[in-house]
Formats: C-alpha cells, sequence, structure tokens
C-alpha cells in the first residue's frame, strides 16, 4: 500500500510534469502553472488515492481525476480570492494581486475547464456516475461560497422574515451554528466528500463501502474546517502557513465569531459587537481583544469538543466499510495528522 | 424534419422549464435565469439539433446537451463582460451591472458546471467523445479571449521579438489579419464547430461526416464573426440589437479596423491612429469618422468578399455530407438567414 507521503510526491510529480511547459497564449497559462506548482497539502487528491487504495493495489487509474479534483479545488480559490479581495495565499501574492483581476478570473476558468478533461480520464466505465458525483459537488462548493458572502453581509433585515429557513439565514439577525454548519458542509466538505468517493469507485468498492467511505469525507471535511477555524486564532504561524487571526481582522462568520456571538451577553457582548462595526482598527488590537473574548468564553474548547464529534462520527464511517482494518490504517493515521496538522 | 424555427421554440421551451424555479442560493441562480431566459439567437443549440436532424428524426437525445451549449456559451458572456466592463448585452443590463462583480462571477462559475451537468446527459455510449469535443472546444474559447484581450493592449515592444509568430502578435506593433482570424477561430467558431459535431455524433453520422461538419461549422463560424463585425458598423440597429459602432469606439481590433490599419497610408492612416489614440473624444463624431475612413478604403467590401468566402467553404464541406440532400436544405438555409441577418 501507499503511504499518504508517497502519494503527495506522486500527486506532485504529475502535477509538475503536466504542468512544466507553459502553452500559448502564456498570460492564460503562466498563472495556472504559478497557482498548482506552490504545492500546499494537495488532501483531495491523496485522499482519492488513499480511498481508491483501499480496494485496488492498482492506484494508477486514480490519478488523472486527482489531478482534476487539485485543478478543480485551485480554481476555486483563484476566484474565491479575486471575491474575498485576498492579496495573500499559501504566503504567495494571489494570482489577481500578481497579475490582474481579468488574468485571474480568465485562468480560473482554463482551470475549471481543465478539472474537467482530467475528470473525465477516469475510468471509462464510471464516467458517468464520476461525473454525476463531481457536478454535485462543483454545485455545492460554489453554493457554499454564495451563503459565505451572505452571511459575511449579513444584516439584520428591514422587515423580519416570517419563517427562519437556512436560505434566509442571511437576512436575519444572527447567524446560527447550524447555519455555519451547512455552509462549510457545501463549500469546503463537499469536495472533499466527492473526491473520497470518486476514489473508493476507481478502486472497485461497492455502492455501499462508497456510501459509507462518502460519509467519511463529508465529516472528516467539516472536522478540518473547524480546525481551520480555530488554527486562525490559535495556531503556529510556522505550521498553520498563513498569518494568525486575519479571520478576526476579517469578521468573518467562522465557528468561533458565530458561537461567541451566541453566548456572549451584557459587556462582553457589546465589547464584541463593538469590535465588529469599528470601520477603523488597529489590527494587533483587535486580534488581541477578541482572542481574549474567544477565551474567556472558552470557544476553543467548544470548537474542539465539535471537531472531535465530526472526527469521531468520520471514523465509524470508516469502521463499518467492509474492507481489512489493516488497509484503513494509513487512511486512520493521515485523517488523525491532519486533526493535528502536524508537518 | 424541424425548421430551425421550432427548434428554436424548442430550446426556449426547455431552457424555461429547467430554469423557472430559482433555486437557492437566489444570489447565485436569479442572476443565471435572468441571462438564459433573454432569449438570443440560440445559434449554438439549433445548430447541435439541426445537425442531429441531419441524420436521425429523433432529436430528443441531443436537447440536453444542447442547452449545455447555450449554457457555457452564455458562462463566457457574463464573465467576458465582466473583463470588457460592459454594461448592456442584448439591450439589458449585464450581469456585474445589475448585481456586481462577485455575483457575476460566481453565477459564471456555476453556469459552466451546469453546462458540464447537462452535456453529461448526452447519449451514454457517446459520453466521452463529446466530453473530448466540448472540453477541447471550451479551452480554446478561453485562450481565444485571452488572444483578444492581448490585441486590445498590443502596444509596440520595447524590442521588437526576434521572429514573429501569432503568439508573439500582441507585443508587435500590427495585428495581422491572419492574427485576428486565428483569434475568432478560437474565440467564436471552435464552439460552433463542436456545436454541429456533437450534434452530428448524436445523431448517428459517421466519423468523416461529424469531421466535414465540425468543419461546416468552423467556417460558418469565422463568417459569422465577420458579419457580426460589419453589423456594427453597417447593421440596422433594429435588426443588430445593438448599439452601432461601439467596436470603433473601443478601438475594438476587428476585421474592418485591422484591414483598415494595414491599408491606410499618410493622411488617412494619421487620421485613423489619430483616433485611435485621442483619450478623449466625441462618440458619434469618432463613429463618423472612422467609418467614413473605412468607406474611403473599402472596407466594407473587403469584410463581406472574405465572409463570403469563409460562408462558401462551410457551404462546400456541408456539399460533401453524405445525406439526401433534401435533408441538408433546412441547414443551408438556416446558415444563410444568418449571414443575411434577416429577422
Amino acid at each position: 500500500m501507499f503511504t499518504p507521503n508517497s502519494l503527495q510526491k506522486i500527486i506532485n510529480k504529475e502535477i509538475n510534469a503536466h504542468f512544466l511547459y507553459i502553452e500559448e497564449p502564456k498570460e492564460l497559462y503562466e498563472p495556472v502553472k504559478y497557482v498548482l506548482s506552490v504545492g500546499g497539502k494537495r488532501l483531495r487528491p491523496v485522499l482519492m488515492l488513499m480511498a481508491c487504495n483501499l480496494f485496488s493495489d492498482d492506484i494508477e487509474k486514480a490519478i488523472k481525476p486527482a489531478l482534476g479534483i487539485e485543478i478543480f479545488h485551485n480554481f476555486t480559490l483563484v476566484h474565491d480570492d479575486i471575491m474575498d479581495n485576498a492579496s495573500l495565499r499559501r504566503n504567495r501574492q494571489t494570482v489577481h494581486s500578481k497579475w490582474n483581476i481579468n488574468i485571474a478570473l480568465l485562468s480560473g476558468d482554463a482551470m475549471s475547464i481543465k478539472a474537467y478533461k482530467y475528470i473525465s480520464e477516469c475510468e471509462p466505465g464510471l464516467l458517468k456516475d464520476i461525473l454525476q458525483i463531481f457536478n454535485k459537488a462543483a454545485m455545492q462548493v460554489c453554493e457554499g461560497q454564495q451563503y459565505d458572502m451572505n452571511f459575511e453581509n449579513a444584516a439584520p433585515p428591514k422587515s423580519s422574515p416570517k419563517g427562519r429557513t437556512f436560505e434566509n439565514t442571511c437576512y436575519c439577525n444572527t447567524i446560527r451554528i447550524e447555519d455555519y454548519l451547512k455552509m462549510i458542509e457545501l463549500k469546503t466538505s463537499a469536495l472533499i466528500a466527492a473526491s473520497v468517493k470518486i476514489g473508493a469507485l476507481t478502486g472497485g468498492a461497492s455502492n455501499n463501502n462508497s456510501r459509507l467511505l462518502y460519509e467519511f469525507g463529508r465529516n472528516i471535511g467539516i472536522a478540518f474546517q473547524l480546525q481551520d477555524d480555530i488554527l486562525d486564532v490559535y495556531g503556529d504561524v510556522e505550521i498553520f502557513g498563513k498569518k494568525i487571526g486575519s479571520d478576526i481582522v476579517s469578521n468573518k462568520k467562522t465557528f468561533l465569531l458565530v458561537k461567541a456571538l451566541e453566548l456572549a451577553k451584557g459587556k462582553i457582548l457589546t465589547e464584541l459587537n463593538n469590535y465588529i462595526s469599528r470601520k477603523q482598527f488597529n489590527n494587533k488590537e483587535k486580534i488581541i481583544a477578541v482572542t481574549n473574548i474567544y477565551n474567556k468564553l472558552r470557544i476553543k474548547e467548544l470548537a474542539e469538543k465539535m471537531m472531535n464529534e465530526y472526527f469521531n462520527i468520520a471514523l465509524n464511517y470508516l469502521e463499518k466499510v467492509s474492507v481489512d482494518d489493516k488497509r484503513k490504517e494509513y487512511l486512520k493515521s493521515f485523517a488523525k495528522k491532519i486533526m493535528l496538522r502536524v508537518k
């Protein structure tokens, strides 16, 4: 069986081989190479290959769709960065900062088409099923991004909606934890779940096993996003690879902020709302003050509790997959490693 | 057999049926409905269904991919309008003008995924081939858009490139007609050609017939774009549906401008360059003056000559398709109608 590290190396090698030569027009393809060559965790393709490897020693047939998933994920990052007006990603300039918005927009489009090209090079007998799984997840990612933007702009409605549903959440005064969870399920975990399922099917998994692995991916994806929210505030910048506190600065509706807004009362709530609504502020001061509020409300512990719950649900699904327990070891330890986010 | 009009109605009916109900989040899907409900010529899906109908009376199996092609085409328009900073399309506000850039960007992404969803619902036995044809055309559309943007910004290089190729055209002082033709082949005719080929294959065409129809589509697409360039200056606004002279105002590198820059000499060249480089100008005055230059150089006649050449090449390819001549009549008359752009 393949170790997660060796799979990561395979993915990196394949990406370098496919994107070594910059096609013409270079204005379109240079940013594609730039984005894909940064590396990153390669979480989705590695999970896809591991899920395939659970059932088959021949992972070759899953490599092209694994590349496709990684390219698609990076396409969404390029476009998200435009929408979020983000200047840095993985410690490097974002595409629209390095070039311009038009280049980032069109290179992103080209990446999404490249993604479909590689996904389509899957096992021919599975093409229809794999496309269906992928298309669904791809739409969910867009929907999640839209809800995320809606939540950012969440403001009290002129008149309150009569019934509250997930969809009209952004018109309500507060985002609830369940709204937040639904959003990250769409934006983050849908594609992770699809990656695992596509890998499993490619490896020859039964429908039941691939369904169980989809649920494993879905829950691990939510746990992973919760971990990301925690690390943004409490992480080690060396390991995390991003600036600490950027979610606080931008008032991002993370689990931490949503939970804090739910629990805070009296003076603490006033202080929190004050920091959220202030237009002019010192970043460092705001990060320290909001972190302090989180500490008072024990938000980190609550986030970790929820993260562990999803992580354990994920492991339970993996447990039920009918394949020799020994074959599950790498996947289990990889998932744990992600949760601990150790280099 | 189906008339082009009846096929257009079928497409409109299908689009209305599929996009009648706006899914959630509505911020994402409302613009999709807005864009698709405008109508337009439905050129690509109608050509796809007609190509299918050449070989088969059952066009039902081509309807989903026809919808997919139309959705994809509209996705490219939404993103192109962001890049071109265009405020109007088909006499209505563009998506980013009506909503904002983020909404237009993400709705466009969602449309491209929807496009793949519908394309994938083609005849299962043809799925791999159809995806390959579609993926290739989709990449070409992106490449063509990039060259188009490069050409817009074409400026004399600091030092002239040693050898001139199509790819480094934008670094040369002038765009040649052959560069222009290569660009519109990618940006416009590749998707039209793919539409016709996918339709033919779905109808059961042989490889040779579908190859001939691809060439028919490729050449008709170029002729169609040349016609569009001519109509922008010499069209009847009622029939054209766009403002007259907008290409002149924006210095768009159309066949007319590229040819005029190639032929103009002395005083006329100075006057033309003057209008192109001037930052402040009266739109109406510029349109009249540049049209006047085109008239002096007989640019319209040259454009029509080239358009007719491509149109005839297209008809020659259609001629060679081994199917009863009677079955080709609708396609022939539809192509002629497009060329004349009669309502």
